[in-house]
């Protein structure tokens, strides 16, 4: 059998094409319009858990969408790597920003991929990142060299907050045992410059309901006198900021840790480019919390963002109307040791605080989860390096992306076992936006640095069993 | 020929079909996906005023929708009353909140309205308001109490700006020469109590767009450093208002006249029930500018209101981005002497000043037109009093509205005559909302007010005339 690089090479084609057939498939969790493409989904992951040579391969039911579980089994004392991934997707709105429709795949290079990359939703986020690692376990099995045993835990609700994902966990436990868990499901710095994800932030939901008068009223004739729930609402999200870019909801900063001088040097390994940024997003100014940088501000510290506000008349022309309801969609990303129960819980009772009686308030929480951390010592993370080092020639960063993957943190809790974030998207996949892409470049080299992981990951937890 | 007791009563099942008839055509004039629709509203004004016996009746063309335009001569000598009104309407929207289809009309009695009312997208605003005007025409004629001249000038644009009334009433002054200009399109108190509307607030309105960066941005990679243009657009549209509920735009209220204690006592004439206007709208409190009660606040103050709202997601479920965009429509009710072109261009400067240089700003500003006063010793006012007194049986009250009618500026400025506003719809009846309708009583008592304001008018005129 020949080796990694070049059997990717010659598979090349198959091995884009396949991915192709994947993306193909709309499967958007959070609109129940799409649930058939959702179970169609699971079913092509089976199908290609299947294909690479597992033993068992099942789709196992939940309360929401399915969990695909695979095995390959070699030995009971090598060690057990579990491989998590997501086979949903986000929605595809604003579809209109799109250049090409976003479950017809196209390839196309760009500045950044002069090998071309995929354009489509899930290119990056995250089907294209779990399937490098069935196709990685294919290879493996084929050329004899799959080092220790192997599960694969790839689910549907990722995108809509894990639901079923929590349960599932804590029945199968011992289903699950494992010695590491392997995601791909982050971002790298560059194709130069691989890093492997040592943080993520948390995250809270919210959505906010705000009730005015029983219908929309004429504005003429009421007003002036009536409250107008936009204008509430509106009132309500802009006194959440103060004048240095803080969070404003009492108590929110109790949790967060100060960062010691030496973990802030670690955190600014990574050599962000603020003026690229800027013109990158064709916007004149960076802004945010006072006192820290823009790579702290988006990976340490915690930060509030509305994604979704509507109200009222919002068609072609005007319509002077007090409306009866207005409603947005917050979410608030975690620091480390943040509870996101215990700050959705002072969200919403800061609403109710400063909500005037003149309108009603309803606010519902979404799903949510913890910041996770992954020290850079530990075994995983330099079985990781080592992948990285030999497949790139250079050595990995270690970098806390300001994401959130709230599973990881129930991974810990529940199996006792950490999780490493190898990813191999770049930011400028435009993941959760129109034209989300995925190098084909970075597709490839994560098929060959996974099992280079493997290979380390085993020697390194048998010559640590060794040693004890 | 009976008297227009007995006709009315005779005629009364035609009266209300005939102007269900015309309820059916959805003249929606903002949506251009009605535009043939407004033009078959243009074409069945233009038949009804024909049948009604006017010697002229053409539909005029203009940039915008036509303005149909009528006379009926009966001697030069005579004064002329001319007629404005409109055949547009407002959308539907909210169209699920309607119990029945907005444009197939039905009969339903309520407990204001025990001889009926019907339910339809512009019954009250405006088909059957000026509807009244041409079948009391018709009247006059058959029963040959026509007692002066009367032309008539129903537009098809009010609801979006009256755009193209202004040059058509610029280009034709001899064409619409008059002695009084009749209008009902407002309200008055109750069926009990009619009223004579004596002044209108002017108007302003702007459509304010904040764009960020260039693409929706996941809120975990970007989030804290990038700024949301819906956290901005909130904060701009919360800064609007002070802690007193005032406007806060700089010069705002250099031009609000104060009022004499006199001119507060007229106003305060109307008997507002704040407790019931509470449970009207289910609200627990009111609210609006200190120092000023709720009549005050909706007539003779300005106001600032949020019309709508949009921007981000706004699906099922959650999608975690900053938006691109986010956009408002935003109008403000003017008091007496406010010019609406100072104050779009206060609140543009004010919103380019607050708006921070992360993100980029578009204000567009939609129509606008300035407030009106009708003074209750002018003989227009004085035969109104005379005809709501003699088919009422009750004097009337003046009475200021917060709606805005700004062609009646217009029309004083270039045709140098006042405006009657005799309104016969009711605050209740829910224009620019949902389930918008028009009692009977009230279309039936218009139609039979109207020729005794003809006559009265003419009288009044007369004598005036030979008192010179």
């Amino acid at each position: 059998m020949q080796n990694v690089q070049s059997y990717i090479q010659d598979q090349k084609e198959v091995l884009v094409s396949e991915l192709i057939e994947l993306l193909k498939i709309p499967s958007i969790s959070t609109d129940s319009a799409f649930s058939q493409d959702v179970l169609n989904m699971a079913e092509a992951v089976y199908n290609s858990l299947k294909a690479a040579g597992c033993d068992v391969v099942e789709v196992c039911d939940t309360l929401g969408y399915p969990i695909v579980y695979a095995e390959k089994n070699i030995d009971p004392k090598l060690p057990t790597v579990l491989v998590y991934g997501h086979y949903d997707v986000q929605p595809a709105d604003p579809i209109e920003l799109w250049d090409h429709p976003p479950f017809d795949p196209i390839i196309k290079t760009t500045d950044i991929h002069p090998d071309g990359a995929i354009f489509s939703r899930g290119a990056s986020d995250d089907k294209g990142q779990f399937y490098m690692h069935i196709k990685a376990l294919e290879y493996m099995i084929k050329a004899g060299t799959l080092p220790c045993n192997v599960k694969f835990m790839i689910e549907g609700e990722e995108e809509v907050g894990s639901g079923h994902l929590n349960d599932f966990v804590k029945n199968n436990k011992e289903k699950l045992k494992n010695d590491i868990i392997l995601i791909s499901d982050t971002g790298m710095i560059s194709n130069k410059q691989p890093s492997v994800t040592t943080g993520l932030r948390g995250i809270c939901m919210v959505e906010v309901e705000v009730t005015g008068p029983n219908r929309d009223l004429h504005s003429g004739l009421y007003g002036g006198a009536v409250s107008n729930p936009i204008n509430i609402l509106a009132k309500m999200i802009g006194s959440m900021h103060d004048y240095q870019n803080r969070i404003t909801i009492p108590g929110f900063y109790n949790d967060v840790l100060p960062l010691s001088e030496k973990e802030r040097q670690e955190v600014n390994q990574v050599n962000l480019d603020d003026e690229k940024i800027k013109e990158d997003l064709s916007i004149e100014k960076l802004s945010g919390e006072e006192g820290f940088n823009t790579l702290e501000r988006t990976t340490i510290r915690p930060s509030l963002d509305v994604n979704g506000i509507w109200g009222g008349y919002t068609g072609e022309g005007s319509k002077t109307i007090i409306p009866s309801k207005a409603y947005a969609k917050i979410s608030i990303r975690l620091a480390p040791n943040q509870k996101h129960e215990e700050v959705s819980l002072m969200l919403k009772n800061y609403l109710q605080e400063i909500a005037p009686k003149s309108v009603k308030l309803n606010v519902i929480s979404h799903h949510g989860g913890e910041a996770y951390l992954m020290p850079t010592d530990d075994i995983g993370y330099l079985a990781a390096e080592k992948a990285y080092e030999e497949a790139f020639n250079v050595k990995p960063i270690p970098q806390r992306s300001g994401g959130s993957i709230p599973v990881v943190k129930l991974f810990e809790e529940e199996l006792g076992s950490k999780s490493v974030l190898m990813g191999f998207g770049l930011d400028s996949d435009a993941i959760h936006s129109p034209n989300e892409h995925f190098g084909i470049f970075n597709y490839l080299k994560g098929i060959e640095t996974i099992p280079s992981f493997f290979k380390h990951f085993t020697k390194m937890v048998m010559e640590s069993n060794r040693s004890l």
